[in-house]
């Protein structure tokens, strides 16, 4: 993930952190590095349809306003290309200061995501500090 | 909005209101608006991704149906030629026999959306009204 | 809707059963067949927007996951050349090891539909099946 998103963006502070596949594990470093100020926090993984993957439904809980059309638009434009890409679940939103969206975990999947996802979630963030 | 909406339907009544960026203030008039049997309510505004962008959530919790597909396919469309279109987040639905639909705040936003959003809308009004 | 199927997929087992427009029914029977471990179980018609299209809102009542990305990709696609389709407010998702996804009621669109979505949700029911 780091590497497809370094070569849209370098000028970025970094930090990872891998948590497991549990709603509890992932909603509290959500809430960790959004209470933080953090400006933007990406999870990968855990997007899928199998009884594990409740990423997404982790984050939905955390934050207080979903943007699902930005998911849907990049899916959707994925998609296009590579069908399976619909089958992501992974969704975007605000919590407080932080934008927090749901990135694949097929690193395949995430390279082609990243390159028209990043570009609108700067955006976003930008816009969100402006309100500040 | 207005003169957006009059290039694609001359025929229309319309009316016009002004409500605060606060959930109750846009819920109450959603509500006093389709429970008088107007056949479309069109919101503009609020639908961005600041703690005052509320529309999108106001207007859910007065739906009957949500109708997330059709925002989703306009945005998504209109994303493909700007997209930072797949930043707004609003929605439509059923409320009785009223359809509701959020547009964004930004002119130039509406005016992509309304062209393509405008005769879905009237044909779906169009069903509603058969159906009575 | 089984024609359509058919051109696609030949080699599946099919039952049907006709429910009515009703919340309870739909989800008894959804609820019957996920738990007799059905693989894939496809609903037509109730995705419109009159009361009586409750099919969406029964099944993400029962789902355990839900996918919307993976229908609103289908719709967007449909919707680019027949924009009518995105006034389907059908959803998809997992239930158990089952699969669900709500077609149109309209020959027609499920005409359009099956032949994008049911590749899709063929690859969705193997990752499913290989998990157990």
């Amino acid at each position: 993930v780091a590497k497809a998103i370094k070569e849209v963006s370098k000028s970025l502070e970094m930090s990872f952190s891998i948590v497991p596949d549990d709603t509890d594990a992932i909603q509290c470093k959500l809430r960790e590095w959004s209470d933080q100020g953090v400006a933007l926090i990406l999870t990968t993984g855990g997007t899928g349809m199998s009884p594990r993957d409740v990423t997404p439904e982790a984050t939905r809980a955390v934050l207080d306003l979903e943007c699902a059309g930005l998911m849907s638009f990049v899916t959707t434009e994925c998609a296009h290309q590579q069908p399976l890409a619909s089958l992501s679940r992974g969704t975007a939103g605000v919590r407080g200061q932080t934008l927090i969206a749901n990135l694949p975990g097929n690193p395949k999947g995430v390279g082609e995501v990243v390159p028209l996802l990043l570009p609108l979630l700067l955006h976003a963030v930008a816009d969100l500090q402006a309100e500040q």
